[in-house]
């Protein structure tokens, strides 16, 4: 009997505008900046120097996961793969911390309140108002939801929505043969990251993923990854920009 | 009784790095150069400005059309509609003229051949061998073609690919209510508006489509345009170009 194995890359966008000011971003949709444009056709250029190539792109309904696909893929001469893209694999919503300086959140609501927020598997922030400027109340790409549509999530609420589009969607495409990209966002790919490889609620809180750094999963025919924790492409890269992720807003 | 209609735009990908330089282009996978990504964003912000927001987007598996899709939905804040790709929606295959000089062809072959290749319905040039650097020969995203991969084309040919395309892709996106954006090419877009508008096999040649400009049908609940010809977002601006098309190698 031959074993059958699947190819599982994620990829976490690169720097967006809001990143390099170090604001809360969540669902908000600003765009990536200069840097992130460049990190994107990295990423891709090293998908392509790997020989790993996708036959099929999942994206968030979020434009800085949606152009990291686009230049990656356009990169890697993959651009025109299926995309299929989904809200469940959009960013944790930051409910009332979108839109605000990270600095100046941990400044007036202390380290713990901080970190419990950002870290713990489940506190999600104080739920956005739907007059709040940075809700995205009324936009169209999330009016089927209606009010299913999240104000705040933690990352327990990411896992919840996101495991149910990786059981149906994203396998689907595994169990076809497919080379599946992923690109998304830190908190859903964390997300789904320990649903793969069995991380425990309080543990996640220390796995940072690097921005614009293909990870490669080989997979089981359970869809178990062989190695655990899977594989950077640039394994050195990798390791220093996920230190950097984890001190953001110091 | 109601009487419904449904809305499809079409898009001509903005000048690519091969337009410019004057060379038939056809399968050939070149980039938009920056002129033509600019034209995409501007098409974008004519879509958003009329209104007109497309739901499903559908392009060929070329380049310069997906990137101009990505840049005209970003810039009508629509990038994260659905996607869809496929072949049937390519250039006209230009055969062994793909990666010729436009002008030089027509001082080497005359401009009788030269417009017989370029506007007649039913004459195609000479087919591509496969070891030609240009041939799409072991391309991987014609693979499921088989021997059916074309080596050259005349419009008729992509008459008789594009609207088994339009008959069941298209228009099921058209019945199930959303506003379509094609974006494509010019002699596949020239085939579509054959079909669409009824235009005949002859009268066809003189019918040229400018790049970058969002081309509006409201089609009646049997497909049929409302207005014949549909409506240019900036009519002014899209007859100036199409003399310009209709003038190439000159």
């Amino acid at each position: 009997m031959t074993r059958m194995t699947s190819t599982l890359v994620l990829l976490r966008h690169g720097e967006s505008v809001w990143n390099a000011k170090n604001l809360f971003t969540g669902w908000v949709d600003v765009d990536l900046s200069d840097t992130g444009r460049s990190e994107a056709v990295a990423g891709g250029r090293m998908l392509a120097d790997a020989g790993v190539l996708p036959d099929v792109v999942h994206t968030s309904v979020l434009r800085r996961a949606i152009t990291t696909a686009h230049l990656a893929l356009d990169a890697a001469d993959r651009h025109w793969i299926p995309v299929r893209r989904d809200w469940r694999l959009n960013e944790r919503h930051y409910g009332d911390l979108q839109g605000k300086d990270k600095k100046q959140t941990m400044e007036q609501f202390g380290e713990e309140q901080f970190m419990l927020w950002r870290r713990s598997y489940d506190t999600p922030p104080p739920p956005i108002a739907d007059d709040n400027e940075y809700s995205q109340q009324g936009d169209p790409r999330y009016a089927h939801l209606g009010d299913q549509m999240p104000r705040t999530e933690c990352l327990k609420d990411v896992v919840a929505r996101l495991v149910p589009y990786w059981e149906t969607e994203i396998r689907a495409d595994l169990e076809a043969g497919h080379t599946v990209l992923v690109a998304a966002h830190g908190n859903s790919l964390r997300a789904l990251v320990k649903h793969l490889d069995g991380i425990g609620d309080d543990e996640i809180a220390a796995l940072n993923i690097p921005t614009g750094m293909p990870l490669v999963y080989e997979l089981d025919d359970d869809f178990t990854p062989v190695t655990k924790g899977g594989r950077y492409l640039d394994p050195e890269a990798a390791a220093t920009a996920a230190a950097a992720v984890a001190n953001q807003g110091r």
